[in-house]
């Protein structure tokens, strides 16, 4: 595997030394006369205390709550890293915080946890969640994920979002609609999805979701199905999706499919399998920060249109893209919950942005400033 | 008992509505650039994640915990508000990250906690220390917030401190070694304290450790003595306080009295009680944002020297004066714990900053700004 073209890593090291913390917190309200001091605290925000006491509801109307969102990782799967704790998803996180303030204006924070289970993942976040407007999950390992998220859906009334699962799923969506105009195929297509981790399952239900009627999804032990024994549950709503046909291996599933989603890791691609698609084949290599194949020897084993989550190469799907506008759209319509709905109004936006697909033009680029207010319209309605 | 000259409770709910949040998040990490992206997030981010899950003590160089804190508190003892919960409690905790941003520099971030009982703060405290460099407990009621804060300091290497503890006995030493000299009187002062709550335990303790010889602690039941049964822990250290005389009653405890301190809530001082004072009487009546009795009301009582905790009165020790500067101290100095040596130096150096004490000109204005670079300085040492 060759290298990528800038060496960002050292590059990295560097400016994370040279700024030291990548977020700051500005007073909106500024404390330059004796009077601002009494308004902003004692004796004024007394007043605002117990007015909140009583009226829990103006909350998102004199407080930091209407526009905060906590940015929460136990560190158990950072990136393509793995379990490398909370120091380690410390960076990830304030640079999260950053994309939400400079994309879609949300004052966002992290918070990184030194818990052991999800149970305490949980509960810490149900403690912390009155100062906050949504919660963004993040970077939590498979299948501990689907239960956190689900449960903290189920105790708080503010949106919950699993970023790893609905980002990447509603971007994964969003190129693929559009990387199907350019090889001119339909939601008919035979996809295989590697990974069924936090963004594989996701994607591959999202998909199943809007319409797409042949998706088969791959863990390390090989095609998840029905004669799999003890397969754990969220593993079995990925064995009942439309299918049109069964294989044994990976290789197997691959070979022939018009469309590869790996949402793996480094090395699990190789450009055999690549090789062994239908034509006009299209590849997304998603792991962060290493692709599990490089797009040039993608390109080199045939496919003819590919992405990766990276924003050095063409064509970065990346949920980069979609969390900034979805709790943007969130907190403004002040909705309680993120809805299926919600995630393919918010794909097909996405989509539509891009008028005329090409094999290097998918999906918008990080840096368009439409992208976040799209994607909020679309959640608002 | 009189209205104070500005409605700052209308103008706080006014100011409140018209900011929605008193904080915001600035980027410090600017993302103008497809290579800003590749820096600041994917890939470049993680060469640093991995680095620092393996150098935790780079954290310090090379992310926000080097200068963030914490605002943590459960709401149940709210300024003289009590058990107002979390929603109360945010607006006073956005008020202080504001207060830490002007005046020392320090990122400070309000987490308000929905918990039932001490334990469940500590655990939750500890679980999302990682990303902070220093945790400011605040507003936790008595005599949870001692347990609380102890296993804090046990549990975490990080700074730890209880403000409405530290805070206040700082400021209140600093102001009340200044009342001493207007006054022409020394450390052997008869000093009654009013409320064995969080700021009354840390007071007594603080003037005891300073070489204060006579102290007597007053709560809702009288004075605390070893005569009381069924005193709890910490009620049994202010009993062995250093004491000239015993009182049966508050009244007793106040007559012939140099210096009065009121740590409780409006109404438990009456001016019959500052009449009952000896000479050149010094009364500090903190509760905010009601004093437990109006400065004019004091003086027309006899008082020669008052302070209160509002920034609208004269003489205003509060301690928004100490925070900002101990923890950026602390912070700067990289140490683990805030120790009484510390806090005394801290006092002293805040109390020198003002060369001529008068009776209304005791201790700097919340508005100086040498205040924090003073206490810094001082906990450096």
């Amino acid at each position: 595997m060759k290298k990528p073209k800038k060496d960002f890593a050292k590059e990295a090291l560097k400016q994370h030394k040279a700024l030291v913390g990548k977020i700051s917190i500005t007073p909106k309200a500024r404390l330059k006369k004796k009077d601002d001091w009494s308004t902003f605290y004692t004796p004024g925000v007394g007043a605002v205390a117990s007015h909140l006491a009583k009226h829990p509801e103006d909350m998102r109307t004199m407080t930091m709550k209407r526009n905060s969102v906590a940015v929460v990782s136990d560190g158990s799967a950072v990136l393509g890293l793995g379990n490398i704790g909370p120091n380690g998803a410390l960076p990830v996180m304030e640079g999260k915080a950053v994309i939400f303030k400079e994309v879609a204006d949300i004052d966002a924070f992290p918070i990184v946890l030194d818990t052991k289970t999800p149970e305490e993942i949980i509960e810490t976040v149900v403690r912390i969640a009155p100062g906050f407007g949504g919660i963004n999950l993040e970077d939590i390992k498979a299948p501990e994920c689907f239960y956190v998220e689900a449960e903290l859906k189920k105790r708080l009334s503010i949106p919950v979002m699993h970023d790893d699962q609905h980002g990447t799923a509603i971007v994964v969506l969003a190129g693929l609609l559009n990387a199907l105009k350019v090889v001119k195929k339909t939601r008919k297509a035979q996809v295989t999805i590697v990974g069924a981790g936090a963004a594989g399952h996701a994607v591959a239900m999202l998909l199943a979701l809007d319409g797409f009627t042949d998706i088969r999804v791959a863990d390390r032990e090989g095609i998840i199905n029905t004669r799999r024994k003890n397969l754990p549950t969220h593993k079995r709503a990925l064995a009942k999706l439309p299918s049109t046909r069964s294989a044994k291996t990976l290789a197997e599933a691959v070979m022939g499919s018009d469309v590869l989603i790996a949402l793996s890791g480094p090395g699990t691609i190789t450009p055999a399998m690549i090789a062994s698609m239908a034509p006009r084949s299209i590849v997304f290599a998603l792991a962060n920060p290493v692709p599990e194949i490089l797009p040039e020897d993608a390109r080199a084993a045939g496919a003819a249109v590919i992405a990766t989550g990276r924003s050095d190469f063409p064509n970065q799907v990346n949920n980069a893209l979609v969390f900034p506008g979805i709790f943007r759209g969130a907190l403004d319509a002040n909705v309680s919950d993120i809805t299926d709905e919600m995630k393919l109004k918010a794909a097909h936006a996405l989509a539509k942005l891009i008028k005329h697909p090409t094999a290097t033009n998918l999906i918008p680029s990080v840096l368009d400033p439409h992208v976040a207010p799209t994607i909020a319209r679309a959640v608002r309605k």
